[in-house]
């Protein structure tokens, strides 16, 4: 147990410096001894939620309270040692921030953590933590957990209470953590989820042929034989195409959605205050100003196909085996032209669960030319216990750790 | 003469701290014993040109030589005590920055400078300098020059050269300068224009009435007593409307034809480095992108009906009077949504001349509730000697200053 705040420890660049907020868990209860870090969009009473941005933290007060995950973890016996970077504003999903620079990934050097929940990422991956809380509203803890060979879920939307966070979407923001190991995951998910995660396995696992086809072929390669030994454990049950039409269609859907409601969040803040951003972070507001709300409606309208194939597909615990991400973490030095088709790459691979407030976890089970490499599990709303299960069942079965 | 950098004097936030260029002028010569400063979009040997944004700032190398005018005027006998703030890039009219502040304005307090050329208009309103260099590619000198109550001229496009500053839209680009009295004005205009500025006066003059449509009615209201004084010594030709269909279609091109220049002169930089910016100069920064390459061209086939109207208007030595600005100078304290109508107003009003390439100049004449309001002179291009010998009788026969 480490009770003293990790400043010296930080080799990683993962956490705030100026924001060591520190919260002694309780002396008993499922977690104590154990340390977490959140990222910096949790409350903690007392300090100023950054949110990655330094102007955001400057127009921002000291939080009066801890945020509702943060408050039951400590409550469960875990001790809080610091929040750590995300990307701008939540808004990125490689983990790099213009301001306070990228976290080490320490499974894959010269490499980005993923994002935005970077610095709990790499906190977790490099040892520093035992788990740390995230949030992710289009891959912002499936991507990072991917990228850093962690286990990461984004839950079922409205499973755990987003009070005291800064929200990006709040119709797709969720809470998330990441842990090294599937035991403790299912502990910490214990307490976050206030429910017991009790064995249990899926009937039917699907292979997503369409989202297969979105990544690498390295990746591929190194996932086809761990989604055949998952079949091993419960039979597979075929092979399916998420998407009528494409992919492609369905995250520029989902795109629509989230930018037009995460530029209600900001567009007062914006319009007041000028912020200095990233010219990213300010092209990604930009473009949910942009839109029209013909288009907005035209995206909402089918997220309702979205959600009625998908719900199909999930039906009698229906688990789908995906690439959490379409390659492994890459160079930390690419420039917004490299990084914009990679992004819309990664968005086909997350927004199946975005779209419809499912969870998925992600597995880090593999490798591919030395980096981690994540294979995920999508249930049907709800099904976060059963997703976690399954996956700390099939580490041991599998000895994958 | 003040021939020590200026720091402690600095009460207006008019410099650039850290980079405070200074250039002792050779000892004789028509400027000798005079101080002066420059926009920080001017190379001084040894020194980093800024721009007004620190990640610029840090992606460039010290300049290896002075820009062209700094040299000539250092040349002439004038020191340079020091480099001046000016808006992101110069992307800004009011001369508002959020990296490093707003100049006071001087003459008109909590009210902006105007900008983008913002810090030499302040050291030259404030006394802290006798003269100061500045740019002007939508208006950049011709603002400030109104808002601070300065002499200061767009110079014809290409009479003086650009050699060693930081371009924004290099068909538009242009050097300007300002001073607090006529007299300096045109010993500074000769030195940096080559030429004898003798004494010379319009054959006609000509009132835009399109243009004093667009300014507020309490500016109409002071400027119009002084066009009856102009014409007073050289006779009113009469009132005419600049723009066929209207002044804010000429602004509307303008706009396409210098966003889609300025876009490609920060697009590699940008791409590769991701920068920080305001929100509102990366906004900037994306309408050029943002722009067809249709649009591009049917904006540049405009122009040329810009110039064949103005062309005919401003032949045989004719000078169209216009109001510099819509408005005296604005609170410092407005939000981007109030700032947005008022910049589409101002570039009615300067686009015209910076269309055409033409020279038009700030008489500081006269004021509304306290405040500066500055009268324009736009001649034909290459005109600029008569502006500015015109400017220095006039402001003598009519006892203005």
């Amino acid at each position: 147990m480490n009770d003293t705040p990790l400043s010296p420890d930080d080799r990683l660049g993962a956490f705030c410096p100026d924001s060591r907020a520190y919260l002694q868990g309780v002396d008993e209860g499922p977690l104590a001894g154990l340390t977490f870090a959140a990222k910096d969009i949790f409350d903690v009473k007392g300090h100023v939620t950054g949110g990655g941005n330094p102007d955001w933290k400057a127009s921002q007060r000291a939080a009066e309270a801890n945020a509702w995950a943060v408050e039951v973890l400590v409550g469960a016996g875990a001790t809080m040692v610091g929040k750590t970077h995300t990307d701008e504003l939540t808004r990125g999903i490689l983990g790099v921030n213009a301001h306070y620079g990228t976290p080490l990934n320490p499974q894959a050097p010269g490499r980005v953590p993923g994002g935005s929940s970077s610095g709990s990422a790499a906190a977790v991956a490099g040892g520093l933590v035992d788990f740390a809380l995230g949030s992710d509203t289009g891959g912002s803890v499936r991507i990072p957990a991917s990228f850093c060979g962690l286990y990461g879920l984004r839950p079922t939307h409205g499973r755990i209470p987003l009070d005291g966070m800064l929200l990006q979407a709040p119709s797709y923001d969720t809470v998330g953590w990441f842990t090294r190991d599937a035991d403790l995951f299912a502990r910490v998910g214990s307490v976050l989820l206030e429910s017991r995660i009790n064995p249990a396995r899926p009937r039917r696992l699907v292979v997503a042929e369409d989202a297969f086809e979105v990544a690498d072929e390295s990746v591929r390669e190194v996932l086809e034989p761990l989604v055949e030994r998952l079949a091993s454990l419960i039979g597979l049950s075929g092979r399916e195409r998420l998407a009528p039409t494409s992919l492609s269609d369905w995250a520029a859907g989902q795109r629509v959605r989230a930018s037009s409601e995460s530029w209600e969040v900001v567009r007062e803040w914006i319009d007041r205050t000028n912020p200095r951003m990233s010219f990213q972070v300010a092209e990604s507001c930009l473009a949910g100003r942009s839109l029209t709300s013909a288009e907005v409606a035209a995206a909402l309208a089918d997220r309702q196909e979205v959600m009625s194939r998908m719900r199909t597909l999930l039906a009698g615990d229906t688990v789908v085996c995906l690439p959490t991400a379409p390659t492994t973490a890459p160079p930390r030095s690419q420039t917004l032209s490299e990084r914009r088709p990679l992004t819309s790459r990664i968005v086909q691979l997350t927004c199946p669960a975005g779209t419809i407030g499912a969870p998925q976890i992600n597995l880090p089970w593999t490798e591919a030319e030395g980096l981690p490499v994540g294979l995920s599990l999508l249930g049907a709303p709800g099904s976060d216990e059963l997703l976690i299960a399954f996956a700390r069942e099939a580490a041991e079965l599998l000895q994958v750790e």
